[in-house]
């Protein structure tokens, strides 16, 4: 965001940041046990040719090289100073960084805002000191970056001690510092390479995706591999993932915390059920961004995301979610392993068409229907597995093609996987399993630019997850100013009937009420058939707690009785709230009940949630997520995740239900963040009960939260 | 089950399996293209000292061994014949051999019952020449075994040409012949050793059960690895699973197809819930055998499972799906990449008592109070990490503890793992996740016996899995003879009140039931209240799919109404059906809903299956399989499993449900398999509605399928 008040200062940081020209290591220590010691043995031991100042006002020289006394000392200002201090002298040196007008500073040190109050406070004058000036800060707790190409190696990271670091095309983010380790030795074994590597620690200034965007016009850069903790500031991570789907460079996640317990306080159902890790699996959905769940797959994958365009399977009218996947192989149990991995993951593996059969055995290859295509009858010699993928590639019926490669690519790589180099540049994407240990075979795949792949999960998860990409949505979801949950200083709560009200705005069905005075005389019975009675109270959210729900009434005088018990539950439950009137309503009874939400996350993304069960939906439904709005192909996706589809198809004698009014009440509550009038933080119909084909969908309970006041016109 | 015909007989072909002192190379060739080729090499390359004798009628040597024209012509009768041709001349040497007395002969074609009428037939000759004789048959489709203690590589799987083969205490079988090639290289990689390596193919003779329990005595065996692409021979299985045990000899297993649809005709939800591979999971479970997800872990876990006790967690009042673990670490990423994962797989990060973070502070080693008990701040200095292991281990706050190693573990193996190599031995077990790439700390650890994982995918799935391990069942679970799927000729499905009296004599409860005559006068209600009306016919038993069902009759016109609705409809829908009786229930509701199963699979093995949902639960429920009949404690774990126990629990103002009688329920059901009379092939209670506490639970359907005739006395 800084960089958007701050035009033209991108250009000085982007170079400065990684191919600075001169670098100052504050607290740089030629102790070789002592981490401070290590990036300027790095740089000397790299190479890198550009100036280096250690500044240490304790010592004249610093592993032989001269010390200065101060930032301020140096004889020009550097480009790139890491600031490898204790937390309060690092506030010291950026403000002197600042001052100086040095472009990018790396705060190495924890003990910031993560720290309590005191290192809250300091949080705050670190940033104090960047805002007043064009300093760009990373960190705090970022242990630097690297620059393959350029030989920089500014990170005190123990892996960089890596004699031949192995230099490529992958440009790796890091929220952890001691990944971005990690991935360089295991690249360096995998026979895969970097263009630089950043650990982006805190983020108090400089995001994920600014430290990313700074890159995305460099040539060396292929695609991305991005280490997750949290979700980084999506306005910037979009501009990144926008900007680097134009340029054709595809962007891979591995995040952690899916497992975390969500503590925030949510009024309704839709906030447990869209917890932090799948609210941010939307949302890198709809940035484009593949999500692996396999920590080797976050390498493993960059090759294939390459081959493979963004958007899904060509044809449009298949589904997005059940890509065609080809898997041809000299090797029984090796393919089971992967076909069994795709399937776990909801892909199947696709049989070769009748019509490509006849093409194999017009070349002298003869397989059976079986869905994995075993050529170990044909024999596994080069001419006939080059040719059976060649007649594959060219079929036209994949997506992607995997070779899944036996035994002798051990002992024999060329052989064995030489055919599939050879054949890997046309047609089809073709991505290759090793079954045996065979470091070689898949370095000379990984050399010729072919996926390959070590074990059977890394393999089905990058393909399964490669092959589901989108394009990403250019333009941020609209939402209303002040709905952002991280933003709001209060919400309020709305009756349920002034939920139906926004339904209404909105064109989401629910079922008729009337309000009745508990105080006023015995009512007749408003509607035909039996009611359900409710306590309408804005404070009471969760009335069936409170006893304040009675159903199926049927008649005057048991709907006098049953306004008097909810009256008489609620004084007792919640002696605070003054009940004035009930809320009556038809009862309904339908194919199907599921809970339909909006709600607006702490990083401001607006998403809409579909789970069935109702309203035990939290407890026991499956669910479906996406960032809103949604179009009605994205809400009939949605239907199909939750599997409702075969409740609402009809099942074992049961009418069907209505789709078709489903998806459209999907789409239509996810428009809630363009509402004008008070922002919705969260509005949840639950449960949405599906009638019958024809007969549309009703919602039976609404709560909408909204933000208390606007204070959209200064966001801090 | 053939050894247990012959007694005696075990012996002689144990030892030929893997330790002959001579073996018979039938088809044996010298061109080294050729598969036929290689044992020949395999065996000379090694140096095994025994007798070779390649038999090829054609030549008269092969490779510079003299060949023989028959087994016949050979000076001894040679202990194991590897039998190399195609599959008739197979047939014909496997009948040469059962004459000589031979006592193992391994067939490697393919083309036998897998193979169409032919195939068959030849399967049906090669089991005819081995059932009159003492021969032992392994295979066909085996690509043979391999001793590496003894230098016997009696195997055309080209991964043997592995110049130094990783001799070791794993015995590996498997189902997939490529597989054992697989393992063996990549326990060349990894620094793990094997025994032995048997691929029992087809097992049409010896299953693969067998193969295992010729080597339980073998001290040179430690634990097993086992490849699974389908269940073999339960029986042979649990004789095995039971001896190894006693003898303290952990058992893995990495089985796929945990996607194969299953194709069977079942009549009740149990079948389809039931499907081949949870049916696999329950028995794999039921015989303490720990089933791996991914392929790593089959070898990574076994120097884990050799330190854990089985049965779970020490501390019986603990439930057993959920261990205690704890994981230490220097480096932040890595470990919340393992937490993560544990966490994916319902095992939670346990922090360390207050005790133990008092210890640690007395030990001069701060530690806060998150689960990750992370030593960054302490230092990761010998001593630091030394004596923070050796407080953890003894504390007796964990049941397994995973030191998390970072960077450094790449470039100074020795100072990384050394603290964990040296804490390793007592106490609490200690397993071991190497973050980088560091070949050379693995092996370290894994040649001190330190359970060590390359990835938090095969780390957190083995821990999760190893410590979920049981004691396995020691007697076969009892069934009616005749009830084994697999050798049903026939069976009858009984009426709904006939199946009410099968639950009667279990103790499953179920709501009261009359018949009321369909020609008979109009009957009074014979229930207070409403009740359901039901068609009433063995041969109809999806009632409600042909409109056989109508609920909530309230009065006596009604029922009438009813009846005739009901007769209707079944005539309409199924004119076969001359319906005389309805089934007339009173309506009852509850809190819950669930699917009580019984099933015998085709194994012959009886299961129980719990699944949420009722009527649906095939299409949305969640389940939980075991192998029947289970205990109280074990019916507990499985409501836990279907996360019914929120439900049960009392949720949003609803009453809870009654847990106890469910659990009881459950208890009875899975007792069927000693009902006496004939045979119960699958009894389903479908929906088992749970009243509120203290209330019990209730069948209101149940479907009873027998066996037709009691074939128990003479299985095929």
């Amino acid at each position: 965001m800084r960089s958007a008040e701050r035009p033209g200062s991108g250009h000085r940081w982007h170079r400065a940041l990684l191919s600075p020209r001169s670098v100052a290591l504050l607290g740089a220590s030629d102790d070789p046990s002592k981490t401070t010691a290590r990036p300027l043995r790095f740089l000397a031991a790299a190479g890198w040719p550009g100036a280096i100042y250690p500044v240490n006002p304790a010592r004249d020289t610093v592993d032989g090289h001269r010390a200065w006394p101060s930032l301020r000392a140096l004889p020009e200002v550097p480009d790139h100073a890491l600031i490898m201090t204790r937390p309060d002298l690092a506030v010291e040196a950026v403000r002197e960084a600042a001052a100086l007008g040095v472009p990018v500073a790396t705060v190495m040190a924890s003990g910031f805002a993560e720290a309590g109050a005191a290192g809250r406070r300091l949080q705050e004058q670190l940033l104090d000191a960047v805002r007043s000036s064009e300093l760009r800060l990373l960190g705090p707790s970022s242990l630097g970056v690297a620059n393959l190409r350029e030989r920089l190696i500014l990170t005190a990271n123990a892996a960089f001690t890596e004699p031949d670091p192995p230099v490529g095309d992958v440009f790796v983010a890091s929220q952890s510092g001691s990944v971005i380790g990690a991935l360089l030795s295991r690249g360096a074994e995998m026979g895969i390479g970097f263009a630089g590597l950043v650990s982006t620690g805190g983020e108090a200034d400089l995001s994920l995706g600014e430290v990313c965007m700074a890159t995305v016009d460099d040539p060396a850069v292929a695609s991305y591999a991005l280490f997750l903790e949290s979700l980084p500031d999506v306005d910037e991570l979009r501009r990144f993932a926008v900007a680097a789907a134009a340029r054709d460079r595809p962007i891979v996640a591995y995040k952690v915390g899916r497992s975390r317990v969500v503590n925030e306080l949510t009024l309704s159902h839709t906030g447990v059920l869209a917890g932090d890790d799948a609210t941010a699996s939307a949302i890198l959905a709809d940035l484009g961004i593949v999500r692996v769940d396999t920590f080797e797959a976050l390498l493993e994958a960059q090759a294939l995301v390459r081959r493979l365009p963004a958007g899904g399977p060509p044809a449009p009218d298949r589904p997005r979610d059940r890509p065609r996947i080809g898997v041809v192989t000299t090797t029984g149990g090796g393919a089971a392993m992967v076909a069994d991995q795709l399937a776990v993951r909801g892909a199947d593996v696709q049989p070769p068409s009748e019509r490509t059969r006849r093409r194999l055995h017009a070349s002298g290859i003869e397989v059976d229907g079986a869905p994995v295509i075993d050529l170990t009858l044909a024999g596994a010699r080069y001419d006939v597995v080059k040719t059976a993928l060649d007649v594959l590639l060219s079929s036209g019926d994949f997506d992607l093609l995997i070779a899944v490669a036996g035994s002798s690519a051990r002992f024999q790589p060329e052989l064995a996987v030489r055919p599939v180099v050879d054949s890997a540049g046309a047609g089809t994407a073709l991505a290759a399993f090793v079954v045996p240990a065979a470091p070689d075979a898949l370095r000379t795949l990984r050399q010729s630019g072919v996926p390959a792949f070590r074990t059977p999960e890394s393999c089905a998860d990058a393909v399964t997850a490669a092959l589901r990409r989108r394009a990403p949505r250019s333009a941020p979801p609209r939402v209303q100013a002040g709905s952002e949950a991280s933003q709001l200083h209060a919400t309020r709560t709305l009756t349920e009937d002034g939920s139906y009200q926004l339904l209404d705005r909105l064109g989401v069905p629910h079922v008729p009420w009337v309000l009745v005075d508990v105080a006023a005389p015995p009512p007749e019975l408003p509607f035909d058939g039996p009611v359900a009675v409710k306590a309408r109270a804005a404070s009471l959210p969760h009335k069936s707690d409170a006893g304040g729900v009675v159903l199926d009434v049927g008649d005057a005088e048991r709907l006098r009785h049953a306004i008097d018990t909810v009256v008489a539950n609620v004084s007792g439950h919640a002696p605070d709230v003054h009940l004035r009137h009930c809320l009556v309503q038809p009862m309904v009874a339908g194919v199907a009940e599921v809970l339909l939400g909006y709600r607006v996350d702490a990083s401001g993304t607006p998403v809409v949630v579909l789970a069935d069960g109702g309203v035990a939906a939290e407890v026991l439904g499956r669910r479906s997520l996406r960032v809103a709005p949604v179009d009605l192909r994205t809400a009939h996706e949605m239907i199909d995740e939750i599997a409702a589809s075969d409740v609402l198809g009809g099942h074992r004698g049961r009418p069907a239900g209505d789709r078709a009014a489903l998806a459209e009440a999907v789409v239509a509550l996810s428009g809630a963040g363009e509402l004008r009038g008070p922002a919705v933080v969260e509005l949840e119909a639950n449960p949405v009960v599906v009638l019958p084909a024809g007969h549309g969908v009703a919602a039976v309970d609404a709560l909408a939260v909204l933000a208390a006041e606007d204070n959209g016109e200064a966001p801090s």
